[in-house]
């Protein structure tokens, strides 16, 4: 069995968990808290930075697009139907961009920014940045939510699925950073009806139910976060 | 002839310009100044990032990797021995890292504050955030080159290439960085010998020549910029 090296909350490993869940494949998890900057885990990737998939051999691979592709050429172009990417070049660029829009702009926006101020500064030491929440940070992070719920709300409204007719990467990197802010209570589904549908599919797959039932010390999803109908 | 929009001093978009060069490829180049958010511009990219690749049928592929990523699969995967890219899943994922750690890690950590305080803001107007540059943001980016240029040292005194044996994506996105501190001599290369060998030799190469003369109004480069033996 491979092993992940994840945070519950890192819209970039739960991105990573979906993938390998889409097609079956069980991984060992090892939660890490990067900020503590664990001698073993920066010796595995000196960034310092999560997810990372130790594979075949052990070898160490780095970062939530680089494990998509390795998974892709490893075990996805064997899928069929089931593929998780598409044949063709085009299409894969769309796939690429928009799974970059979920996970780097978004990240850099939005999400990044929410999980620090509200998950982790609570529970780091103040020696690695932890301490009160930055109400401002928070508020500038809560601005831009708008803007990505009504990107992923026309392309819900526009595509079967975000980026055409079958389940993909892009899916599962929206999917994954939503779902960290609908822990949070952060979106307001009301007003982007397309998205809400579309989530509901995701969110109802296999794939998605470890991603349900995790929780963070000392901090409760939203009431509707694991329910399938909300 | 495909079409990218670029900025000359974003390293992203140096390093779509390189690999193109490599392959004997021409592009036409479109200038673009991503914060004048032009209609046209953010209807190729809702995102309003550059660089933008025009592919085959005036596609806009968005983003230095997802470009890469096509050029791999529409010419390397032709190219044998000149291919950018390995043909090791695993090796691939170790030139995705390296380029990943140029384009986004140190573009977020040093490149990216270096430029928009020394290059953009002096002829950006105010209302989208020019004016005197930010004394506090170039210091901490100056503070943070050291460390990418051990690490790069430490890469080039260990493998002929940064990736290995051969030239790859991973060598054109760090001197595509790199090249961009270097026009504003920001770069100290006394104390790294192996990144400095290194550079002279991807700097020598016919592909790097239309960077070194490229020019930003008002900012002249270091002297030894365009000196193939500096």
């Amino acid at each position: 069995m491979l092993t992940l090296f994840h945070h519950p909350m890192f819209a970039t490993c739960r991105f990573v968990r979906l993938a390998f869940g889409e097609y079956g494949e069980e991984l060992a998890l090892i939660e890490e808290k990067p900020w503590t900057r664990r001698k073993e885990f920066l010796a595995l990737n000196p960034a310092g930075t999560l997810p990372i998939l130790l594979a075949e051999g052990d070898v160490p691979i780095i970062g939530a697009m680089v494990i998509a592709e390795y998974l892709d050429e490893t075990r996805g172009v064997l899928k069929r139907d089931k593929r998780l990417f598409a044949e063709d070049p085009m299409q894969r660029a769309e796939i690429r961009r928009l799974t970059d829009w979920y996970l780097s702009k978004a990240e850099s926006e939005v999400t990044r920014h929410l999980v620090r101020e509200r998950v982790l500064k609570p529970v780091m030491p103040e020696t690695a940045g932890g301490g009160s929440p930055d109400s401002a940070a928070i508020r500038a992070a809560r601005a831009n939510i708008r803007q990505h719920m009504k990107y992923t709300n026309w392309l819900a409204g526009t595509r079967h699925w975000l980026a055409g007719n079958r389940v993909t990467y892009a899916d599962l990197a929206a999917a994954a950073a939503l779902s960290v802010l609908d822990y949070l209570g952060e979106i307001d589904w009301r007003e982007h009806t397309a998205a809400r549908e579309w989530y509901t599919r995701v969110k109802s797959r296999p794939a998605f139910r470890p991603l349900l039932s995790d929780r963070v010390r000392g901090l409760s999803p939203v009431s509707h976060y694991a329910d399938l109908d909300f």
